[in-house]
C-alpha cells in the first residue's frame, strides 16, 4: 500500500517498512549511494530517499533523472541531514518511467508564458503544483463555508436560453454547423431554439432561494468577450449564494464573512503551499492576508465614494462623476490608497445597474454592492433583488426584457414573494488575491481565452 | 436575526423570542386563532405557528393562504398537539407576499410531467424540496469523500477542442451564427478552431494525476445525443477520480468505497428527506440502501459474466456473445437477479473499449471495469489507463487519433510515465439510485433534453 508523501512527512514515528512513489525532482550521486528527492504531488515537500548501490533496482539509478517516475520500498528513519525530519533508507527501488533529456522541466526558472504552453506539465513544478493544490483546498473551503451555514448547493444549468446580464457576449451552443452551411432557423437546432452558455446562475439561483431559503451555486460560467487581458478568461468559475428573507445588509455581511473565511483558509493551509507564493510571487502576501483576516472591512455608499474620489486631488484616467461607473483605477485607489482595507461600495445609481436590483426609497439608487480588495479591485458583486412585482415589471419593461421569456422569473414575485439578496464571487479573482498571481491564465488548469483552446 | 426552521425543530429548550419566516403550506382557522404550517426550505419539516386573532399583523391572516410568504415573531414552546415537539406562539405576524388563487401548488398530487413544466416552483413541494436538498447533501459528501483521502479537486475545462470518447456526439461552442450565414472556416471562430462542450474531463484529469497524484473532477458534462429516455440528459454532472500509481484493483476498490460512502450518506441524512422517497417513490428504498451499505460487492470478469448470462436460460432482447457489449438488460439481470448485489464486471474485450484502456497480458482484454447496481445498471465506468508509450501509440493509430492533436496526452507517457487508473460516476444516476426516482429529469434542477431548454 503506497503512502502519500504528505503523510510520511507528517509522521510521528519511524516505520520499518513503507512504500512510496513519485517523480524525481533531483538526484545526487555519492560514492556507493544516491540521494533522490521524490515528489508525488500530495504536498509541496519532497521525500528524501537514500539508495545504496547494490539494492534491488539500483542498476537503474542512472536513469532516475529529473522527471523520471520511481517506486521505492524502505525504512522511514530520522533524517541525518538538515532540511527534513524524515528520510527513507531504501531497501529496493524501481524505475517506473524514464524522462528523456528533452523533458522540458529539467531546469528551474521558466517564464510563465513558456509554462502556459506546456500547461499539461506545469503542475509538476513546485509553483504550479502549489497553485492547483491551493485551488483545490479553496474549493473545498467554499463548500464547507456554505455547508456549515446550511446553504443548499444547487447545480444551475450551464446551457441556457436566457441571458442574466442582458450583456449579449455569450457563446452559442448548437448542433448546427456554421461552416458546413446556413441553417433556416434555430427551430432546427438541438433545443428547438437558440441556446447559449450561461454567464451567471443567478436567476435560476433566485428560483431555488425562493423555495429552499439559502442556496449557492459554484460552477463554470462563460463570457465570449474578445479581450486579451490578464484578468479575463472565456471560462471561469463563479460562486453565487442567494438568500431568501435577506436584505442588502445581510448580503454584505455574508460577502465579508466569506472573504475572511477563504483568506483564513489560505493562511491555515498545512502543506506549506502559501510559502512558495510568498517567496517567489509576492513578498508581502502573508502580511496582506493576515490584515484582511483580522480587520473589519469598510462600507461606503457610492455617493460618498464619488465625493471622496473627487476630493482626492488624484488625476485618474477616467472621469469621476455621479452617474458614471467606477473604473478599476477608482476602485483600487479607494481600497488600496484611501481606506487601505477591503471596502464595500453600496447603493449605486439605478441607471448603471441591471433590472433585477431593488430600487431604494430615494427612487434614484439600487441596492447594488461591490466588495473591493487591495491588489484586485472588485472580488464580489451583488445586490438585494427587486421583490415587488410591479416595480420589477416596470424595470423589465424599461430594460426591454420580454415578459414571456422571463415569466418563470416573474412568478417568484407573483406567488409568495420574499425579500432576497445574493452575490457573485469570481473564484479565480479570489485565487489571484490569496496567491498574488498576476495572470488569470496561471490560476486555471487549462485557460480558455480568445484563440486559445488547447489540451 | 431569522432562525432556520431546521434549527428550531432541533431545539433543546424553549425560547422567549424567535424570528422565523417561510411559505405557508397550510392554514387552519379556529375560533379566535389560526394554525399555520410554515416551511422555509431548510428542511422537510414545517414549523407550526399559532397566531391569535388580535396580534399585530393578524388582520392579514385571511391572505396567508398556501404559497404565501410570512414572517413571524414569537415564543418557541413545547407543542400541545402531536406530530411535532415544538411550536411557535406568535406575538406578531407579517404577510410578506400573497399567493393568488392561481398558485399552481394549492393541492397535492400533481403529475411529475406537470411539475417539470413548472420546474421553477416544484422545489416548493415536499418531494422536490427533499430531492434538491438530497442532491446538495450528496454533492457535499462527494467532496468530503475525496478531501478525507487527500484527493485534489481539479476544474478541468468545459470548452474543449478534443473528444475523450471519440464519440462525436458533442455540442459545438461558437460565436459564429449558423442561421445568419455560412462561415468560411473555424479559423474565424472565437478560439480560432472548432470547439465543443466536454463529454468527460478524464484526459485532462490524467494530466493532473500524473503531477499531483490523486485528483478528481466534479462538474458538468454534455452529450448531444438525440435520445428521449428517462436515463439521458444533454447536461449532467460527472465525478471523475484519477489516481497515479494505481491499478485496476485499486480503481475497483475506490469505486466500491465511494458507492458505499454515498449510500451511507443518504441513509444518515438527519433532516428526514429520505423518508418521503420511501413513502411516495419506493417502499423498499431504505432496505435496499442498507443492504448495499452493509454487504461486500461482487466482482466478475467479463468472460465469466458472458458465460453466466449464456447459461442463464433467460431470453434477452439483445444477444449475449463474447465480443459484444453488455446491454442494460444483461447488466441489470446480473446485479438484480443473479448476484443480487452490486457487481463490478472487469476485463472487457479490447475491441469494444476506447483507446486509453490498458491492454492485459492476454493481449485480448483491457482493464475496463463497470460497477452495476440493482435498479440502475451501470453507475461507474472506469479503467486502468495504458501507461506504456509504445502500446498507447499503437492504440491511437488503430483508433485513427491524430498524434498531433493529442501530443500533450502522449507526453505523460513519454516523461516519467506511471501506472494510473480512474473512473467516472454519473452523479444523476447515483441520485436516482439513492432516491428511487425513475426519471433523470426529476433529479436535475432544470433538465436539458432534446427540444427542452427552459428556465
Amino acid at each position: 500500500m503506497r503512502s502519500l508523501i504528505r503523510d510520511l512527512l507528517l509522521s510521528t514515528a519511524t516505520a520499518e517498512s513503507i512504500h512510496a512513489a513519485g517523480w524525481v525532482r533531483t538526484r545526487r550521486d555519492s560514492k556507493g549511494f544516491s540521494f533522490l528527492e521524490l515528489n508525488d504531488g500530495s504536498c509541496m515537500g519532497n521525500l528524501q530517499v537514500i539508495a545504496d548501490a547494490g539494492i534491488p533496482g539500483s542498476e537503474d539509478l542512472a536513469k532516475m533523472s529529473t522527471g523520471a517516475s520511481v517506486s521505492v520500498e524502505g525504512k522511514l528513519v530520522a533524517s541525518q541531514g538538515g532540511g527534513q525530519a524524515w528520510e527513507v533508507q531504501a531497501t529496493s527501488i524501481r524505475l517506473l518511467g524514464e524522462a528523456p533529456d528533452d523533458f522540458p522541466l529539467q531546469k528551474k526558472g521558466h517564464s510563465p508564458e513558456f509554462l502556459r504552453s506546456i500547461a499539461h506539465l506545469r503542475p509538476r513544478t513546485n509553483l504550479y503544483g502549489a497553485m492547483f493544490r491551493v485551488r483545490s483546498r479553496m474549493s473545498h473551503a467554499v463548500h464547507r463555508f456554505f455547508a456549515e451555514r446550511h446553504f443548499h448547493y444547487i447545480h444551475t444549468p450551464i446551457i441556457t436560453a436566457s441571458d442574466c446580464e442582458g450583456a449579449g457576449e455569450m457563446f452559442r451552443v448548437t448542433t448546427l454547423d456554421p461552416v458546413a452551411g446556413k441553417a433556416k432557423s434555430y427551430a432546427e437546432d438541438f433545443f428547438g431554439k437558440a441556446a447559449h452558455l450561461t454567464v451567471s446562475g443567478q436567476l435560476e439561483g433566485e428560483l431555488f432561494a425562493c423555495a429552499l431559503g439559502n442556496i449557492y451555486t459554484f460552477g463554470p460560467t462563460f463570457r465570449a468577450e474578445n479581450s486579451n487581458t490578464s484578468r479575463h478568461a472565456a471560462e471561469f468559475w463563479m460562486i453565487e449564494p442567494e438568500m431568501a428573507f435577506c436584505d442588502l445588509q445581510g448580503d454584505m455581511d455574508l460577502a465579508e464573512s466569506m472573504v475572511k473565511y477563504l483568506v483564513k483558509e489560505a493562511l491555515d493551509g498545512q502543506d506549506g503551499d502559501l510559502s512558495i507564493f510568498e517567496k517567489f510571487v509576492d513578498k508581502g502576501l502573508r502580511e496582506r492576508l493576515e490584515f484582511v483576516a483580522d480587520n473589519p472591512f469598510e462600507r461606503v455608499s457610492y455617493t460618498e465614494a464619488v465625493e471622496i474620489l473627487k476630493k482626492s486631488g488624484k488625476s485618474f484616467e477616467y472621469p469621476v462623476e455621479y452617474g458614471l461607473n467606477l473604473q478599476s483605477e477608482h476602485e483600487r485607489w479607494l481600497t488600496e490608497e484611501h481606506f487601505k482595507k477591503p471596502t464595500t461600495v453600496f447603493n449605486y445609481p439605478k441607471e448603471i445597474k441591471p433590472f433585477y436590483m431593488r430600487l431604494n426609497d430615494d427612487d434614484k439608487t439600487v441596492t447594488a454592492m461591490d466588495l473591493l480588495v487591495p491588489g484586485i479591485g472588485e472580488i464580489v458583486g451583488g445586490s438585494q433583488r427587486e421583490e415587488r412585482l410591479d416595480v420589477l415589471i416596470e424595470n423589465m419593461e424599461r430594460h426591454g426584457l420580454s415578459m414571456e421569456d422571463y415569466a418563470w422569473y416573474v412568478d417568484t414575485r407573483k406567488y409568495g414573494t420574499v425579500p432576497h439578496a445574493g452575490f457573485g464571487m469570481g473564484f479565480e479573482r479570489m485565487l489571484m488575491f490569496v496567491t498574488g498571481m498576476q495572470n488569470i491564465r496561471d490560476v486555471i488548469p487549462f485557460a480558455r481565452t480568445p484563440g486559445h483552446c488547447e489540451f
